[in-house]
Parts: structure tokens; sequence; C-alpha cells
């Protein structure tokens, strides 16, 4: 199945990669390309995961001829993707389209079937925001030429240390639990831009799983050191019912200051990493003196492998804060009702 | 002062706008010319709110004949700014720079009147976060043509309508205040795009004004469609902390669906902005009647005067949570200790 989808993304020979999918169906996808960004100038990635027509526009907009579509839709009724794709095919004459949907018989899978469209399966027992080693990811990840199968050996890596009961995934949902009475608040503190839609697609994963019985903690995606300006006020003397991670990785360029001012001098033959770093160790110091729960989490490598790895180690981490709470995460029944409305208005409309 | 920050930006003949600063030197400029876009494609703006050298990088390759910087910072003496003005400073010979600074002594000051650059002042009294309404976000906006003067007007308003008691600034400051002892968590779901970044302004006056004293309400930006296929679940089921603003504008672009196909044929007819409302409508209801409290502000034109109102009336609710908490909503001084360790780290490192 992975040589599969190698071999079909490199039979694009398109510029252009429209993901078409909300929720489960883009973040992990948009996650890793934000994370692993190898330069790429002639590949470009876009993402319809809202359903805002501004956003439809800049797509309709692109070179159709060097633009393909992956509608993405585990349900393959997915409200949002299908009004886009339905706009896209009125609109784009032989869109170049692949479709990844549930294995079983949808609308989507029909839909594709139909057309003529390539189709990858999800496999119907692995949840939308459990679907970062399907389809869903691989194949945008396999277009820009990333080591699928290396990612997916991370995964399967983290699966291991975890039944020989080491490393973070246990440590990260024992720390969790025991400070759940006073921390309501997940924080998800990136220290790096790349690492702002891991925290997004890990936000998803937390408030979906867990967010159930009058239950759940709250995550929230901040970026460091940008939210210190922002957000560390009210994290070091507001209302204190937070647990807030850091997560990091190391920086594949820098730059050194060579010349600095007075009263500045000190800065002279810092890097702006090392700036960054003595910044985030400062903020989790004066965290630690006011009582605030902190962790650290850092990537040692900016890297297919180690990417797998923290995702498959967060899905551990979810499932076993589950486990304590007695929660199912692998549903989501409080979608439905609104589901539901939207449906009944736009037949009755 | 108004008329000298719009000739000066005229004289701007240059396609890439660089802003310079972090936190309230940035978000009010970011969000502004994200909610106002009007299609400017010989224009750029880049935003370094993040010392992350990887976002230095993208400037720094910028071309520079054709970039202007615009260095912010209130004190003067913001490290995260400094640091990558110094770098910018030995990297581009000649850089076109123009600085915001307090209208006293600051290093930032003294460092542009050496260098002859252009200087716009901030007033003493104007703290970061409020100042939205000088050059720090007047001057990108000038750049990018929008009417600043209309803009300023539109806040003048908002302080006339509460003067006479009148609109959703006071209203939203009494439910804020009445839902408070349930609602530690603040929700602004912005459901167009361009209303995102104008979620993320608002996160930080929110939280820098109000997180105090053990009190304050944590903000979270979330935006419409996306998160209700991320957030939902935790909202409508979850742990019930949360009172939710949903943030609306129009949509000045559509679409509408010609064909649609069976099971869907009641999307036949409808628009991309019509199915965006109808869930909107939708996921109000069904939190509703899980008891969510829920407000919602919709902003009936996308131009300078209505954002100038808006921006103006978050102000005006903020002062008033805090007048209730007993709270000065005007400082951050939880922020003081972690800078001091990081002067502490760089002058001993």
């Amino acid at each position: 199945n992975i040589e599969e989808i190698i071999s079909f993304a490199k039979s694009l020979k398109v510029r252009n990669f429209v993901q078409l999918g909300i929720g489960g169906s883009a973040l992990a996808a948009s996650a890793a390309i934000s994370f692993l960004q190898k330069e790429k100038p002639d590949k470009r990635y876009f993402c319809l995961d809202n359903i805002d027509p501004q956003r439809l526009k800049t797509v309709l907009e692109l070179d159709q001829a060097d633009t393909v579509f992956h509608v993405v839709s585990k349900s393959g009724s997915t409200i949002e993707t299908l009004s886009q794709l339905f706009v896209i095919k009125q609109h784009v004459k032989n869109a170049n389209i692949v479709i990844s949907t549930d294995n079983t018989d949808t609308f989507l899978r029909k839909f594709g079937t139909q057309n003529n469209y390539k189709i990858f399966d999800i496999p119907k027992e692995v949840g939308g925001r459990y679907s970062a080693f399907t389809s869903v990811a691989l194949l945008p990840m396999a277009f820009f030429g990333f080591d699928i199968a290396s990612y997916i050996e991370g995964a399967k890596e983290a699966v291991r240390k975890t039944r020989d009961k080491w490393g973070f995934p246990i440590d990260l949902a024992n720390l969790v639990v025991s400070t759940y009475d006073r921390c309501k608040v997940f924080v998800m503190f990136a220290y790096k831009d790349r690492l702002y839609e891991v925290a997004d697609w890990f936000r998803q994963l937390w408030a979906e799983s867990l967010g159930k019985n009058n239950l759940g903690q709250t995550p929230i995606k901040a970026l460091g050191t940008t939210d210190q300006h922002s957000q560390l006020q009210l994290y070091q003397e507001g209302i204190k019912d937070k647990l807030i991670v850091f997560l990091d990785t190391i920086s594949d360029v820098d730059y050194t200051i060579e010349q600095a001012y007075e009263p500045f001098n000190y800065l002279k033959g810092k890097s702006i990493a090392k700036i960054m770093e003595i910044e985030k160790q400062s903020t989790i110091k004066a965290l630690d003196e006011s009582n605030v729960p902190t962790a650290e989490i850092f990537l040692e490598k900016i890297d297919e492998f180690t990417l797998g790895a923290f995702f498959c180690s967060l899905m551990i981490t979810t499932a076993k804060v589950g486990e304590f709470w007695k929660i199912n995460p692998f549903d989501q029944p409080g979608v439905e009702l609104g589901k539901k409305y939207t449906k009944e208005r736009l037949q009755n409309d």
C-alpha cells in the first residue's frame, strides 16, 4: 500500500497539491508538511480545511492543469468537503481528482468510481483524528518527497517502546491525570514556527478524544516566543488552571549577532536560535516559580521518523488518559446534534 | 499626524512591507490587513512577530531594494525585535528602516536618530495592546492604501455610543462577569478566515489585560467551520467552562452549487456562504441546547470604519471587566520575571 501511494504520488506531474478535507482529514497532512518543510520551490500545498468561499476562490484561481485535488472524507458525506468538490467540478474542466475515503460503500466512493478517479482506502476502524498513518496524510507527504516508510517506522518504534513502558507517552498521561484536579487547560507551547501546526493537530486529537461526559481538558496551541508577549501574563499571574507543555526542536538555520550596541552589548556573539532557547528556559523557570506545572518535549531531529514517533506517542497518551477517565477516546457523539440541525435547515430552506 | 503617516506611506515605493515587532507591536496590524484585504497583488506583508531564525531567513531572502522594515517596540528594548534588527543591519546594506517607539528616550529612538531613520511616536500612556490606533498599525494600513482616517472615526463612534450606554461593549462585559463563576474560558469563534487574526488580536488584549491576581479568563481563538471538526465535541459535551462568542461578517465572494447528487440533492442551489451560515446557526443552536452560553457579534461591513469601531469596542469591554474585577487592565507585571531571567542568562552566558 505504501509502495502504491509513493508510485501514485510520483506520477503526479503537477505543481499544486490541494487537500480538500476538514478536521482529521487535513490536520496531520498540514502539520507534517509544515514540520518537515524541506525546500520545494517547485511544489505548493493548499488546504481547503474551511468552507469559506474566499479560500475556495484562491484555489479556483490556480492553474488547473498544474493542480491535483486530494478529496478526503472518511464518512464520504462531509457537507463542507462535498460542497467544495461540487463547485470545483462545475468550475474546472477535467479536474485532476484523487479520493481518500472509508473502505465501505460511501457516497464519495461511488462518486469517485463513476468519475473514474483514483481512490485510496481509509480503514473503517481508523477514526479521522487517528488517520495520520493512512493515505490522508501519506499521499501529500509522498507528493512532497518525504520518506513515508520511515515515518511509519517511527510510529512502530513508539508502540514498541511504550510496550516496554519506556518514554514520555505514559509519563505525560500520568502528569495530565495527576494534575487534572487543578489543570483543566492544556497549553501546547510550540517554540518553533514549524511546530505550530503540529500543536494544532494535537489540539484536535485532545479535544475530540477526551471532551466527553463533562470531562476533558481544553487544549490550546501557543507559539513561543510570540505568545510570551500575548499569553504569558495570564499563564504567570492569572487563573491557575493550566498545564503547559513546551514543544521544541532544533534550528536548521541560524544567524549570529556580530555587532550589538550599549546597553545591549551582551547580545554580541549570541545567535538568534540561542536567544530563543534562553527565552524558553527563562519562561519555564518563571512559570515554575509561580507554581504552574510544566513539561518539555524536545524533538531531536527534523525528520519523518521523529514525526511519526511523536504523532503516535501522543495518540498513546490520549488513549491512556481516556482509560483513566473511563472515556472512549475514539468516538465523537457531541458533534452529531449540530450536523442534524445543519442537514434539516439545508433540506427545508 | 495621520496626514504625516499617509504621506510617508505614499512615499514608500516598495513592494514588501516587513513589520518587525512582537505581541502588541504586531497583532493589530496583522489583524487589520487580514480583515480588510482588498486585493493588492503588487504589495506583500510579512511579520517578524517571532524570533525563529527560519522566519528571519524568509525575510532576508526578499529583494531588499524593494523592502521596507517597520521596527516597532514601545519600550524600545524588546530583545527579540532588537536581535532581529541587528541581524538585518549586518545582512542588508542600506536597509530601508522606519521606527515606531515610545515618545520618551528609548534605546530604539537613539539608534534610529543616529542612523537617520524616520521615527514615529507611540504616546507614552498607550500600552502595546492598546496601540491599534497609533503608527504601529496605521503605517502598515496606510501602506496598503486603507483609509485610516475612517478607521479612527470608527473608534470615536464606538466611544460616543458607549457614553450613551449603547451597544455591545457593555452587554458583552456584563455577560462575561455574570457567567464568570462557570466560564473560565472565552472562545472567540471566528466564522470567516479573515476574522481569525482579529480573534488572535483579541486573545492578547484579553489575556494580558485581565490575567492577574489569580483571576482572568483564558481566551481561545477558534475558526468556524474548521473547528466544528476539531473542538466542537469538547465545547458540546466536555467540561462546561466556556463562554463562546461567534464573530462573523459578510462574504464578499461566493459560489452557488448548480448540480448536486443523491443523497445530497438538497445542496443544489445553495451557495457556499449560505451553507457556512447554516452551519454556524446550527452550531449555536446545538450549544444552546447543551446549556453552553453563547453570543454573536456580526460585522456588517468589511471596511475600516467597522474595524476601528470593533477594536475600540473590545477595548471598552476589557476596561469594563477590569473595573468589575478590580484589576488594572493596562499593566502586565507577570511577564517581568521571565524577562529578568532572560537578561541574566544572556549576560552571563
